[in-house]
């Protein structure tokens, strides 16, 4: 029997993927060794870092403005890694839309100062603030935004216009729909949700901005090291890497981002018109700004919560507990969760209103 | 038939830990999903990094003085982290052994005065310069050695004795043989030679040199954020501690490190002593000096090594090739290289010399 897994990442990759993996997890390109056990300088692994790189530019789109980095320690290196390059004692502007958000913005006042354009966490974060409310700084560094708040459940459904680069942190929602990625000096994302494992984060960058990057800061947390040597300065996470090839593969063969968008609307309208309809679950998120990757809802109460996580776990639908930081539940819909999870977890959502309502 | 990879890293694992990450690598734990989906936070991954953690402790016989940590970015990472955390404006000793000591006291450079206490760098590092001769700094913050050199062949035969708290790049060669770690405020090790795969470093730090870390650091790069949070402050590398967890296991099975470095004194003293048997192939090497874990070696000219190299990967002996600074061959004979390894090597040697001597 399937198993339908909504963790908020690491998360579910395609079946696909996963095969194809365990396949050639010993014998990578009939070397008679794994490519985890391959040197990143050999004949194998290069043009596996290269198609990744070609992947992301051809899926999203970009121009050879940007240089597409793969970069360690997830996007809460990007917090620091991106003020240390970029802010250098200026100011910046950040969205505090979420829990990310804000730890971000935290970072980055270590090197310069931090201007919130807005703040929802008075409302729990529950929305979005409307983007002619944000109060900008004239010069400032950098926009820094969230696109997709995983914690919370809200998506920016558009993106500001800005006169100073924008930043965006996309961990939670990168490649799950179409945007026009020129309108961003800068995109980050931790692969493990809708990208690959854990172990790699993506950074997109545009050269004009990595030019005004600061000498000074570490070898390995200076953006344009990456861009010199292809992220092979020192050895890159191999694996990762190579996992994140073979997932934008898939993307590729599926039809790019504007096939996958579709399906991941249609998952969410399905899951969403369900909450809507039932008195027993509720979403605090405000209906405009609901995120179509991380789906929260509440059941009517704490202990039922529990209970829902713990009966849904049982009928192989896991990973459903909210973060810890706010409880509730938690459906993470990625890229590679199928229709099938979706409707398993509708399914079971009936049955456990009509047992517990 | 066996193919024997002698990469310098990454580099081949123990059969029997690809074979088991292979066959459970859709499904951990009867969980229906990989180790690569779990959220780092459940109860199928959350034992791995714990039994990783333990394992590294038992095999390394480390006190509870001391924190085993997990940090993404690999040993180039840790140049600058120890540097930021322990330096402080103040001045290190580092010994420079070779390429990568000499980027290692480059990046301290940033943060603090860098004194070599030696260098065998004008004699194309082909020895440890004598503890004796040493120019140590009274009152240094921390002595900085790399205990086994991977690009020029040499390895500490013992350590010297200091004062300052002592800090080791043991990248290539930990695991490999038996060391009172008492003697050192800091170890680390990047995992893709004797641990694992890329993607994730080994820190161990004593924790009273970690009470003295500069609380300034960004969150990411302060080495108490992973003490504080079990390494778990934010996704870690989860399928690369898996497969340490795993190669840990492996080498507790096979007796702990006492065995191993059994197992790999043979493998060099067989290796080493064919080389000083023939007049063909010459290593550079101090002979005291010698690393038991990367063989240096050239045999009468650039364009043989060229097809000693070529001819070797057709008879499935790989990656020989020297690294990319200096040329040659190398054999890397890490922890999982079995005997049966060394003897087709020299096996082709052999038959190459007579082809060619």
């Amino acid at each position: 029997m399937a198993v339908y897994n909504f963790s908020a990442g690491p998360a579910m990759l395609p079946v696909e993927v996963m095969k194809q993996a365990q396949e050639e997890f010993c014998n990578y390109g009939n070397s008679g060794c794994g490519i985890l056990e391959l040197s990143h300088r050999g004949k194998l692994f290069e043009p596996v870092i290269r198609r990744a790189e070609a992947n992301v530019k051809e899926l999203l789109g970009l121009s050879d403005d940007y240089a597409v980095l793969f970069v360690q320690g997830g996007a809460s290196m990007q917090f620091a890694m991106l003020a240390m390059n970029f802010l250098n004692g200026g100011t910046a502007d950040y969205a505090d839309t979420g829990v990310w958000s804000a730890k971000a913005a935290k970072e980055a006042a270590r090197f310069g100062k931090v201007n919130l354009v807005c703040s929802s966490k008075e409302s729990k974060y529950n929305h979005i603030p409307a983007f002619d409310t944000w109060k900008t700084t004239e010069g400032a560094a950098y926009l820094h935004i969230t696109s997709n708040n995983t914690v919370a459940g809200t998506q920016y459904q558009a993106f500001p216009e800005t006169k100073v680069p924008m930043i965006a942190d996309m961990s939670s929602d990168i490649m799950s729909r179409v945007f026009d990625p020129n309108k961003f000096a800068m995109i980050y994302a931790g692969a493990q949700k809708n990208l690959g494992p854990s172990g790699v984060a993506l950074v997109i960058l545009r050269k004009d901005l990595a030019e005004r990057a600061t000498a000074a800061v570490p070898t390995m947390l200076n953006y344009n090291t990456y861009i010199a040597d292809g992220s092979m300065f020192n050895t890159p996470p191999t694996f990762a890497i190579y996992i994140l090839a073979l997932v934008t593969d898939y993307f590729k063969k599926l039809g790019g981002i504007a096939a996958i968008e579709k399906i991941n609307n249609a998952k969410a309208a399905k899951l969403y018109g369900f909450l809507d309809s039932s008195d027993f679950y509720k979403t605090p998120v405000v209906k405009e700004d609901r995120s179509r990757m991380n789906v929260v809802f509440r059941t009517p109460s704490e202990e039922l919560d529990a209970l829902f996580v713990k009966k849904a776990a049982e009928e192989n639908l896991t990973s459903l507990k909210g973060h810890r930081l706010v409880g509730g539940c938690r459906a993470s819909i990625y890229n590679a969760m199928p229709m099938a999870g979706v409707d398993a977890l509708i399914d079971f959502m009936k049955d456990f209103e009509r047992a517990n309502g």
